[in-house]
């Protein structure tokens, strides 16, 4: 029976009863794997409520407090390896110590780009089921709908004080943002870093953007046609029913890269203050920081920590490295390092379009963001729970972004709050985690969208790039990724008979179990509105954007 | 004044005369360098002075034991990376545990392929200067002068008992061979797999090396043509002055995948019989395990352990894995591991030529064995002394193989019998490897020869691939390798106008010392003379390389 409650008794009792009542739905894999591992399966979650259950006992009968910090466009390896770190000639000292006192998970694959891999994270669902697949970058009047139920919801079910800072990028729209996605307080970019390093005047003017205001307005007839990084809403703040507005930035004023800068530290210091604010009140809480780093393109005004040997990119990512060590010291000031889950990773490849100068070129996998070969999916990733997870560890099972939504739910004991009336992609790999144990993962394929195509499918070691409409599947190009990184060499000629018609038969059923629980639609609206201080320029932007979308429909 | 002198005295006191006296000849980038940092040479070279004369006071006034173990075709990142392990689906703990004991040179170059890397690191000198560039499979006729003063040589004069073991790959003549140059105690392939895991029966039977023997005799005329692996000599036995003979292989044998094993296998054993014989001995030693794995071809007859994830080549990395762990622990059981020096690294990069099947390909760095690109010629290395190099450290300072020549020998006292009267390109790297410090490394550049050609010099992080004759080094390809690891995005829009000339001069500084340092060539003389027990069959071999050479002087 597929049903929703929102029981307030004792989570342990309702664990029990509500999950053999009802549970999660899946997509078909998870199915194949059940039928085959389902034993196995009883005996690990009895095992996991047991740890879980004895962390609270400990814990004042408190879950953990959960800290998820999801880099922007960092490559695997990047961080928390001494060995890759000296191949990059730069250090990130503070990720490196903390993949020492953590667990590294060495498969976790991500969707190719921003919005949706932020989508799968905070919604435990492939983005296509609700058109969230693609990343904009300006003014678009959509974004992830209300309907969805988000993990800060789930957790603020069962208790957590939620909060959000720094990056978003789900939607442009009011019910897409944070504060109304479960988030009690949250301060973050309503876009991203298109608009707050690209379209702004530093760097039309260091030429980063070619074609976006460099132009003779004498041969120009549309004004709507270019975006202006200053007229688009920036960096929004709000608490839940409460009153959003936009913030440090006035009426007239230019974005730029000293703003740009100015909103990375205050993301840093709202941050902190926000994990004191939390920590003292004693609730557990869910603390996002979702730094718009080390992103970044301009060169101007810069007098932040530069790397020797990186570029921009690295120079940045050595800062935010600063960044991260300011709060696990604050961490440990407040004692609250050992009851306190931190989840660390990038949300997909190495954003490649700048390379090298950027410092961040593809290393041990082929691609980068934007691309569903490894080097766009595979992300340095971490996850620090230090009285239950052990130090300096890995695991090398395949994790989908989404399974966080799962899985945290489960540590934080708010499984019962997922909702059930629909497909979760996200899977739970407590057992995995808890047990540092590959076998006990609940997953070993990944279905690779990039935006509303699937375009691959991996399955524990194979990789299959789907035949285009009308092409065998026997001749698809078929990858053994552990022993071809690159994805250079196809063993099409060995595997390619039964691994094409077997891996076209995952999609087959991924696609057939569509028909029961369909794709929806992404939310739309206008955009902005709700910012009560919305600035003249910016109302004038929205309404060149709306003259765009009623265009169609003269 | 440049002269040879074989002192007997003390070997502190000949030091300090000797080393004033006519210090080793170097090329000419070692003397720029020397220029801006003579005065912290001078610092760190007493410093060293200082830690080695501790050393051996603690060491009953003896030098460290040495033992070398080279493998064979392995990229960077195969070995002694947990993570990198897991990304590529196997482990290799005994050689990851040793990495957490001793110290990573992260930045070991070596030659491109097999021959050229172990004369480099045997001589000291680059191989063009004695024409030993390229890597030879067959009857050749030629290999490494006798003139040439080995790494082997140099240490016996200060005391050291001599032992080498596996592959040597320096020439199919008598004066080549380790036995002649400079080894008590040698055995060892005469040549490589080429021979040992291609043109043999198995291999010709899975089609490994199409054509060697599959053909039909009607239409063949030149008998000559085609190797045969079980003609060819195979390992010869000896010591210094006194018998050779080929070992394990009787007159009408055929050579073959078990044969290989059990070749592979009395290496490892006749390894483990000597660390235990020169250990007993008292004397310090050096003691050489060049092991013919993991490179491998055949599949015939395998019963080893297999990768469940690693093609071939890592089956058997794995396998000496297993191997090493043993040589570890016999050194523990000996209670040798503190007083001896263990370098262990690749001698080039994969051998691609068989990915993915063989389980190799490109990782980190572009290209494998044969390249000029950093995957040909970056590989794993490590240095394991426990008393003198911190645990689990890393170094990052350009290092060429030749360098262990230089360096090795001031670890053990030897420095004085490093000939003065020849080009040295080998650097005394001591004081950076015994204080864990980049800045006292003594190189910044390399010069990357393919064969008898220079194609590339590196110099810190820049790389530049020599312009060909007629193309204006403008043009050339130069790349960041810290931003750049796949030397993919040619940076020479930036820096090509002043790094392309600058490392042109670089070039033509090395070319113009080659007018007072010429090059030599190879010895060359009757294959596998000297072989006491030379089987009909490869008599038969050598008379037909004989009429071959013979042939263009008609």
């Amino acid at each position: 029976m597929i049903r929703k409650l929102f029981l307030t008794i004792g989570l342990m009792q309702v664990s029990a009863v509500y999950a053999q009542d009802a549970p999660i739905v899946h997509d078909a894999e998870y199915y194949i794997l059940e039928a085959q591992l389902s034993d196995q399966w009883v005996t690990d979650d009895a095992a996991v409520d047991a740890k879980l259950a004895e962390f609270r006992r400990v814990n004042d009968g408190k879950p953990p407090n959960i800290i998820n910090i999801l880099i922007d466009d960092l490559g695997f390896g990047d961080m928390g390896i001494p060995e890759l770190n000296a191949v990059r000639g730069y250090e990130t000292p503070n990720i490196n110590r903390f993949s020492d006192e953590g667990m590294r998970m060495v498969r976790m694959y991500t969707e190719p780009s921003c919005t949706p891999t932020r989508v799968a994270m905070m919604t435990g669902r492939l983005p296509v089921r609700m058109g969230m697949g693609d990343t904009t970058v300006d003014i678009a009047g959509f974004g992830l709908p209300r309907q969805e139920v988000t993990l800060a919801e789930v957790l603020k079910k069962a208790g957590y004080a939620t909060s959000h800072v720094g990056k978003w990028h789900m939607g442009d729209i009011a019910e897409s943002w944070a504060m109304n996605q479960g988030f009690d307080y949250a301060q973050h970019a309503v876009h991203q870093q298109g608009q707050l390093t690209v379209y702004h005047d530093d760097a039309i003017r260091e030429q980063v953007s070619v074609g976006i205001q460099d132009f003779d307005p004498a041969y120009t007839l549309d004004d709507f046609f270019r975006p202006d990084a200053s007229a688009m809403a920036t960096v929004i703040e709000g608490e839940t029913d409460g009153k959003i507005r936009e913030v440090r930035m006035e009426t007239g004023e230019r974005w730029n890269s000293a703003k740009y800068d100015e909103m990375n530290q205050a993301f840093q210091d709202k941050t902190l203050e926000e994990l004191r604010r939390l920590s003292a009140a004693g609730e557990p809480f869910f603390l996002q920081y979702w730094p718009m780093l080390p992103l970044d393109n301009t060169r101007t005004g810069r007098d932040g920590p530069e790397s020797p040997n990186g570029g921009l990119y690295v120079d940045k990512m050595q800062q935010l490295d600063g960044w991260l060590g300011e709060i696990f010291a604050a961490m440990e000031e407040l004692g609250i390092s050992g009851n306190t889950i931190v989840v660390l990773m990038g949300d997909n490849g190495h954003f490649t379009k700048y390379s090298p100068q950027s410092g961040f070129t593809p290393m041990i996998f082929r691609g980068g963001k934007g691309d569903t070969t490894e080097g766009g999916i595979r992300v340095d990733a971490f996850i620090r729970w230090p009285e239950m997870i052990g130090a300096d560890t890995i695991v090398n099972n395949i994790i989908h972004v989404s399974d966080l939504y799962t899985t945290l739910a489960r540590f934080a004991g708010a499984t019962d709050f997922v909702p059930r009336d629909r497909l979760i992609d996200g899977v739970d790999q407590s057992a995995s985690l808890l047990f540092e144990d590959e076998s006990k993962g609940r997953r070993d394929s990944v279905i690779v969208y990039s935006i509303d195509t699937p375009k691959a499918i991996i399955k524990d070691k194979l990789k299959l790039n789907l035949p285009a409409a009308g092409q065998n599947a026997i001749g698809a190009d078929f990858f053994d990724i552990f022993r071809d990184t690159h994805e250079k060499y196809p063993v099409s000629t060995e595997v390619g008979a039964w691994g094409g018609q077997e891996f076209v038969r995952i999609l087959g059923r991924h696609l057939a179990r569509k028909e029961k629980y369909p794709d929806g639609a992404p939310a739309t609206g206008v955009p902005y509105e709700g910012i009560e201080n919305l600035r003249p320029e910016t109302q004038a932007a929205v309404e060149a954007f709306m003259v765009k979308r009623a265009s169609v429909q003269k």
